[in-house]
């Protein structure tokens, strides 16, 4: 059980479902209405927030978060295969934020909408305590994909290389140095893999919390074949050389990148992979998602297996302390590769 | 010009707008957006928080802030002539929120859900510094009514009294007394008003500053036929009659109901009055759209004229001083009464 959950769904188990909502909690990334007034496209919409983000001071830059904010709630759209009708902004402004920085916010904002060809439709902005935003992102899809659908078997793939997201944060939080951070939601690719995969999901929160949650709503585990290095973006790589830290801390760390993580049946892989050729697009292949609800993967050529929930919930239980956090990761590293 | 507008609308002016959006900037209570996967059927969006009213200390009762808070947004879709298809919650709770409020915030959410047929779709859930609530309600019309359209000589009608909102404001914050709140959104009406009015808001900042966001985006003023005491709700009256306090007062300040403001032209008018009949729905007359760009009505028989803007500006110049906004409500209205 994903520890991140208990809270939320512990509050949103407590309202019916629509029967028109074709997705259970945590089936998707977005909420997905389908609706006689729709013909035959299905509604997706989410909420997404920098809250947690910006208290933990990971952003300071207002055009970064502006630019990062529009592309997160995009995100979740991308992961159920939906194209941008819109946004609503919900932003608010302590009484001393400066004008640069309210024109730098509006500025990432709509640099972000115009890559995406999409839109700001309106919102609700309040002076108040602290900075807060979030954005409510519409979309709509005729082939809506879940969190749940794959099965033992189906392979993985990934739209990109993962990890940047956590070594920008373990720069940033650990050696007070910015790294560029321009996070780009995989719009383009969930409209092509809508059409092939049995489920995706986006890395936001991290790679192997991605597979903790797609854990939780499907009867299968992961087998990562592909070496965990090659997975890595190249800064994240370097990172880790130079401070001699596990590449895996970061593909487990929460602080993911706006990739889409997802799986394909077997009977579908001819078909994906000369679209995806046809379409320019190069995707990571990552594994097998196997029966045993376990996650596996090697490291020094030792096979390691734990749940995919484990490393997330290593996160939740040390969320204030980015510190102790990394001293459990590597607590838990030594656990692995300590000769026996 | 309406202070409240300037900040909010020198943040969403610095964004385009949707090829697909029907309304502009400040035009209607929800966004509307027509879409060639909606058929004929207009999207209607509307994000509302309650974060302000919670900082004033107006609620502190759990139930009420959750069935306020669903409601609020609702309201915005009635407005627009829209039912609703669904809600996103996105609530950030202290650490130290308590698990029976926790419990009736949740009673309150879905009891609101239950009387307007509606579901909370999913959101976005988690522990923060403060308490923060808000709704996006998403809602579909085959007939999106605007704030603008209203022409001189329409006739201005209200789904019922008035003045509720700030009775229970004005016991609260002055005397520490907690009247019984449970605003329902006019959906209902919403509904058949679309059908008749030629443009249509909701009193939830109050009905003068309704009217002064009509006045916005319209070529017209009010003239308040209707004595004000006879649109007021029994309570507001009450409370009027023995604290003394003038009657407008109610009507002017910032802390409204969920009824409909709407206007219904002179052809429309017998219709509307039948539709209104067979459906068991009475409406209040209040007077009627006028060339001249003020706000006309009658105190101690006295012809008054005011900018529609001004009791609201009134307000946004004293918005963190609910004191100090009484005693200028008081100078006013004796600048009014004063024998001259």
């Amino acid at each position: 059980m994903m520890l991140e959950n208990k809270f939320v769904r512990g509050f949103l188990e407590n309202f019916g479902r629509s029967p028109n909502q074709i997705n259970n909690l945590y089936e998707s990334d977005a909420e997905l209405i389908r609706h006689d007034a729709f013909s035959s496209e299905v509604l997706a919409i989410t909420v997404d927030g920098l809250a947690d983000e910006i208290q933990a001071g990971l952003y300071d830059d207002s055009y970064v978060i502006g630019w990062t904010a529009v592309n997160a709630s995009l995100s979740d759209l991308a992961a159920v295969g939906a194209e941008p009708i819109g946004l609503l902004l919900q932003l608010q402004v302590p009484p001393d934020y400066k004008n640069s920085d309210m024109q730098a916010l509006s500025r990432g904002i709509l640099e972000a909408c115009t890559v995406h060809h999409t839109f700001v439709l309106g919102g609700d902005t309040n002076h108040g305590n602290q900075f807060d935003i979030s954005l409510t992102a519409v979309g709509k899809t005729s082939r809506p994909m879940l969190r749940k659908g794959c099965l033992p078997g189906d392979a993985i793939f990934c739209s990109g290389y993962l990890g940047y997201g956590n070594a920008y944060a373990f720069a940033k939080l650990f050696h007070s140095q910015t790294l560029p951070y321009r996070p780009l939601a995989k719009i383009k690719q969930g409209l092509l893999i809508r059409n092939f995969a049995s489920c995706c999901i986006d890395s936001s929160d991290g790679f192997f919390p991605a597979l903790g949650q797609i854990a939780e709503v499907n009867p299968c585990g992961f087998l990562l074949e592909t070496p965990l290095e090659s997975l890595l973006e190249q800064t994240a790589m370097s990172i880790c050389s130079v401070q001699g830290i596990p590449p895996w801390f970061m593909l487990a760390g929460p602080h993911g990148e706006y990739e889409l993580v997802f799986t394909v049946h077997e009977s579908q892989l001819d078909d994906f992979r000369k679209a995806a050729q046809s379409a320019g697009m190069a995707f990571l292949y990552l594994g097998r998602c196997q029966e045993k609800a376990t996650l596996r993967f090697e490291i020094d050529q030792k096979s390691i297996e734990i749940l995919p929930s484990e490393t997330a919930n290593l996160f939740e239980r040390n969320a204030d302390d980015p510190k102790k956090y990394f001293q459990e990761l590597q607590k838990l590293h030594q656990s692995w590769v300590r000769p026996s």
